[in-house]
């Protein structure tokens, strides 16, 4: 962020007056450009006893497997999100049941949001971000595989829910990446 | 939105390739400018059976009550945001219990996320944001001067699940406001 998106001034960073923290400021206009975390919404989708996976057709992780999920919109609401990207993605209609799972990503500055929802009818296909979608057992998880560590722990914190009988929301904070 | 904040080139509204949706797009670089919603974090914080309330000292909705609350900022948790939030504006320490709201708010392009809490002394003041806080009984809690509708949706969940004596997430979509 080098330039004011409202008059095209050049940015500075400063703590504006009573602020605390250093924020792109527009050296021309004065207008405070504040940059905040993202949300991303997806679900875990059963039709019976099995799972709603797609494998990403697009970078970062292609070829490897996710939940249905991606960035909010503006002007909807996050089972709403939720319900876009199972369509967009996988070519699948549901209903929400309730959210399973909030993770927060500080290093990435992301929020990840993941409903429990039920397909309406088996019928799932690949949207343009996927190269396939199945619905898939526990017992084949490609656990190896899977895109991201939010995926990873939505999948398994809906399982032992399943498991347990009884449905809950799981809070997480993911730790930052290992440096090698 | 008029420039691009990474060439200043003057910005177009356009559906890019592989989109559905108008986006702002650079004429001269090509950069795409993504819009999303923004998270707003606070609590329901108590003290034995008071309620921590703060008095807003900003606009909107200024002299009006609120829960403590702000914008998520990058690089912290959804329970961080809390904490600091609470802290800034109610001077008050806390220990984050559960998510109790999630309420999303599309009109605004925002979602506000409360959390039950527990404040960790009695002591609280002023930030620079409150003109005021209080630790509040239920009966006494001003309803027809909550600053926002979020807010009165979160009190009342947490004081109908306080009666209750069980405590689960509440999500909610509020309708945009009505017009006069």
């Amino acid at each position: 962020m080098k330039f004011c998106s409202q008059c095209g001034g050049l940015l500075t960073i400063q703590v504006p007056a009573g602020d605390s923290r250093p924020r792109h400021v527009c050296a021309h206009c004065g207008e405070i450009h504040y940059r905040n975390p993202k949300l991303v919404v997806g679900c875990v989708a059963t039709w019976e006893e099995r799972i709603l996976l797609c494998r990403r057709a697009i970078e970062p992780r292609h070829g490897f497997w996710t939940l249905p999920a991606g960035f909010m919109e503006n002007g909807e609401s996050t089972a709403e999100a939720a319900t876009r990207e199972t369509l967009e993605e996988a070519c699948a209609r549901i209903e929400i049941e309730a959210l399973s799972s909030l993770i927060s990503v500080p290093h990435y500055d992301q929020v990840h949001l993941f409903y429990r929802a039920r397909l309406l009818d088996p019928h799932i296909g690949a949207g343009p971000e996927s190269l396939e979608s199945v619905l898939i057992r526990e017992e084949d998880i490609p656990w190896s595989e899977i895109a991201f560590q939010s995926v990873s722990f939505a999948l398994r914190a809906f399982l032992a829910d399943r498991a347990a009988g009884s449905f809950g929301l799981h809070e997480h904070s993911l730790p930052p990446p290992a440096t090698t």
